[in-house]
């Protein structure tokens, strides 16, 4: 069905555990990953955002203090890399796990985006470019981004 | 646009919070719940699971160990009431939280299922009829619980 809104769920654990997978859904199956297999690595947020911004993608990212205050959060590499990432502000915890590619596709699910979680644990990952799904949460980040601190 | 795929997205913190709400989409501003606004409990899903029970709404519920050896895990007071619940039998971590209603209209998203999720933490839930997107979540929720131990 040509033209049809494009939508996909993938599970995990999974053999296909490589996030370029997740970051090109059209193509599931074909490996396009710069990191080797089955290496650890502390945050696939930083690997995947890195990689885009090199690309030249204009990248932001909303975390939380929590988040940015332990070890190996990655947000000082991010920022030094030259991506946007703004703090929360006050005591409410971050708890989603979403991205919004161009303004079209919308990556969520329970996926906390490190290798651990999907070499390890039951998840989800949904992907759609549904509009009815995916401007709620554009809205949501802009929202997010303007009360948040850039500093 | 009669006939579309229903499709919506909410986001907590929020003044509505409240799973009734949650559980009746459509209409998403009107209060069906027969528990007091504001009141902790420890466990939504006993809360929203046992309700629909009573109503002679068919539930099966998928667990892990660690969550079902927790103390306040109600999955002790689910089983005591009739519901069929199944637990993990490896080591994975279950991090899905995701629900099928009539097998038609999925529920999923970052909310754990507690009120302190709905009333603390930046959180989405996003509810769909799209085939697509739903039809997956069933097939690995069956494929789930026929490798899970119903003991
Ligand atoms: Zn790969
Ligand atoms: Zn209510």
């Amino acid at each position: 069905r040509p033209g049809r809104t494009f939508n996909e769920v993938l599970f995990f654990p999974s053999e296909m555990a490589c996030m370029e997978h997740i970051f090109t859904p059209s193509s599931p199956y074909s490996c396009m990953c710069s990191l080797p297999h089955g290496v650890e690595t502390s945050s696939l947020v930083f690997f995947v955002t890195s990689s885009l911004h090199r690309k030249g993608v204009t990248i932001r990212v909303l975390t939380d203090k929590d988040y940015a205050a332990i070890t190996g959060s990655q947000i000082g590499v991010l920022r030094r890399a030259g991506i946007c990432v703004r703090c929360g502000v006050g005591s409410v915890h971050m708890h989603h796990k979403f991205a919004v590619i161009d303004g079209r596709l919308l990556i969520t699910g329970s996926l906390n985006w490190t290798l651990t979680a999907v070499q390890s644990n039951m998840e989800n990952i949904l992907v759609t470019e549904e509009p009815d799904l995916v401007q709620p949460f554009i809205k949501e980040f802009r929202r997010l981004w303007n009360h948040y601190d850039p500093a």
